[in-house]
């Protein structure tokens, strides 16, 4: 699959042949960005950054990828605040002039296919940085990149994935990922946070072994992958509720105890509570790591989508 | 006329001499816009963007223009709210300021006379990117750069402006431009929000034909241009003045039946719904276009102002 | 003292000999700026603002500073409003994060330590650009070489601090710098907005002159540098108080004929009412300039981060 002139709109649209090919190529930047040396691979090519949604980590990250290319950046940190769609323009209308100005938009709203309308008009690339509850393809990416990184495979992995797994675009994404590899799954969320039906379904479609729980203390056990996510306290539907699980999700010292020797710890962060600081010296813990690896996935998806 | 080291405050201080060179000096930017190459013309210079009033698309343009003229950009999009305008510093203290780290300012204001307050204590050339109801310059130059691309010349045209021309600063800039051309005018707005009497005046006195008119319907047939506005609910006196005329500027696929066949639609954008969609894939709608232009003609007005 | 690779949190890291080479670098970094080039020295790098508590104007210095070193920069003018601060991130984490994406942080809070406590995990050097009524390391710095670039050395001078001593940042970062050279104080202030008693007690403790008074008429004359600082209504603790003090630490042309001839006139900037605008044009006045001479000294301090 070219990814040349796409918008990356959805992790559906990953196999997995692009996938290692994308993750080979990540490869390669990381070892410019440890060089500490500015490419010219995106010489001439500017990047606009759209976020309706604020995120400084996201954001930084793609721009850090797109000036380490050698491209620039335009950038609107808060486009509900700062732009036009206070006096109403249409997404359709944003999308196709702000490709009058720039060669690949990256994009981030709260609204479900946000990112999708922008697109339609647009004249060049738009990437989706997360809309909504729906998904976040380039953080799924840079999360799988970074379990192939230390395994060199993600076949035959058990992928554990913990916490609000209904309106945790990220999971989703890793869910449509992860169909392209041989992986067993451990969806552990509380009763009402369960992974859409449709997604589990589509995986039991496809011959996925799909196990869910509530308890995180018995299964994590079984994981590979312990992918994190953080459970906010509005998203239950009484605070009784809520108490049920206060705590059990959250990963600490102990906790660790029972995770395997040799997994690995994400978080698409931030976090708040769900993963102890004392947990971060721990070796498995690789959510630090993940950020960097995110600029080096990031410049290789650019280029990518600019060249080819 | 030498534009290097001059304030571009208002669309008056063009005569017919400069705009012409301006535009022969935009074809070359637009070339290599489209050859995707970053220029060094500006190379070692900063552009500071001081946006009172927010606008993706006017900083956006101004940013991308600098950046491909191989300038760089230190940009603020929201100076009422993030900056030392709350802590009441004067505007001939903020443009002297930053004139002490940057080599060319543009701003933009929602108070007339305030991007002149700040060009003089500034020791760099500042540029008017919108200035309240007053003149939006470099918006009125890529107005007329898209019709003189297009005909080649601005003489013998019937040009239309639609809309609020009492508070659009876009239709005064134009109207400053255009005294330098032969070129007759037809003014369609309504009663209350017609173009300023001390500027029909002048172009009366230049001995310039200005028709004026409540009715679209009618004069959008002797149109050449048509340049839309928006008329915005807000500024009527009476929700009943406002039905009045509800509609009757909106230019949809009915309305293009009228329009000659070799005319331009043009508009500053955002649009709301004065344009109908359906408008856009007629060859003769020019306002996203005009987009593109912009960078072009914001490359050839920046170059000129730093180096003549 | 080598600062390559330190934090810059506080005026308290800095002897006699790493001021001096600072300002020596800063010399070679104004040849530099006066010809308007691009410098390469930072090439590679990338710079991160941290603005929790926005500020134009040094924001702008640090980031001009980095572009013209040849670095590149990405930029939060407002991280209260737009960054994850709002989904309860840990400083200790923001710094960590964004520390994996860019080679240098600068940040600006109003707490005092949070600067502190963003450096703590970041694996990049962070330097502190105001932390609340703590310290302002970087505008002492700028201060200080002013007066160096004019005098050729610090050494037998008078330095006169003016204003609200006890909650401006920057005489308490410029009483540190200045313990370094063999300087007379001056403490001019309101009774209640003293300078902080440990900071007086620690000059005094190393033998230096230090006189504390409420009156800029009679001590004035005393001064070779004048360091205006803004004195906030809302810092007194009634209405009688502040009317006691109201327009005696005005600097008007009146108030300027008691000043020396050869004294410098410094002010952080944005002043409001605190100095006459009919000051501006005297030569002692050198409160425009040391914005420009912040510049250079931005970049001689980055580059001496960044490079030793």
């Amino acid at each position: 699959m070219n990814l040349k002139g796409q918008n990356i709109l959805s992790a559906k649209q990953f196999d997995k042949k692009s996938l290692l090919e994308l993750f080979g190529k990540t490869v390669e930047m990381e070892k410019f960005l440890n060089k500490g040396r500015f490419l010219k691979s995106a010489s001439g090519k500017i990047l606009a950054t759209l976020f309706f949604e604020p995120s400084t980590r996201t954001r930084f990250s793609f721009e850090s990828a797109m000036l380490r290319l050698g491209g620039k950046v335009i950038s609107n940190a808060d486009m509900m605040k700062t732009s036009s769609s206070t006096k109403k323009e249409s997404l359709c209308d944003t999308g196709k002039v702000v490709s009058q100005m720039a060669d690949l938009i990256v994009m981030r709203s709260a609204e479900v296919d946000a990112v999708a309308k922008v697109s339609e008009k647009s004249d060049c690339p738009v990437i989706n940085a997360g809309d909504g509850v729906d998904e976040h393809p380039t953080q799924a990416l840079l999360d799988l990149y970074t379990v192939w990184k230390y395994r060199k495979s993600l076949d035959g992995m058990t992928f554990g994935m913990v916490g609000d797994l209904k309106n945790g675009r990220v999971p989703h994404s890793q869910a449509y990922l992860l169909r392209n590899f041989d992986v067993k799954f451990v969806l552990v969320s509380p009763a009402g946070l369960k992974m859409p039906r449709e997604i589990v379904k589509e995986l039991l479609d496809l011959g996925v072994e799909v196990k869910e729980s509530e308890d995180l203390f018995l299964e994590i056990k079984k994981m590979d992958v312990v992918a994190m996510t953080r459970v906010q306290r509005e998203r239950f539907e009484s605070e009784e509720e809520y108490m049920k699980y206060d705590g059990s999700y959250v990963l600490d010292k102990n906790m660790m105890k029972r995770v395997k020797s040799d997994a690995l710890i994400l978080h698409p962060l931030p976090r708040v509570n769900e993963i102890s600081v004392e947990v971060d010296s721990d070796p498995r813990a690789k959510y630090f790591e993940q950020v960097k690896n995110g600029v080096a996935l990031r410049m290789a998806l650019i280029d990518a989508v600019l060249k080819g």
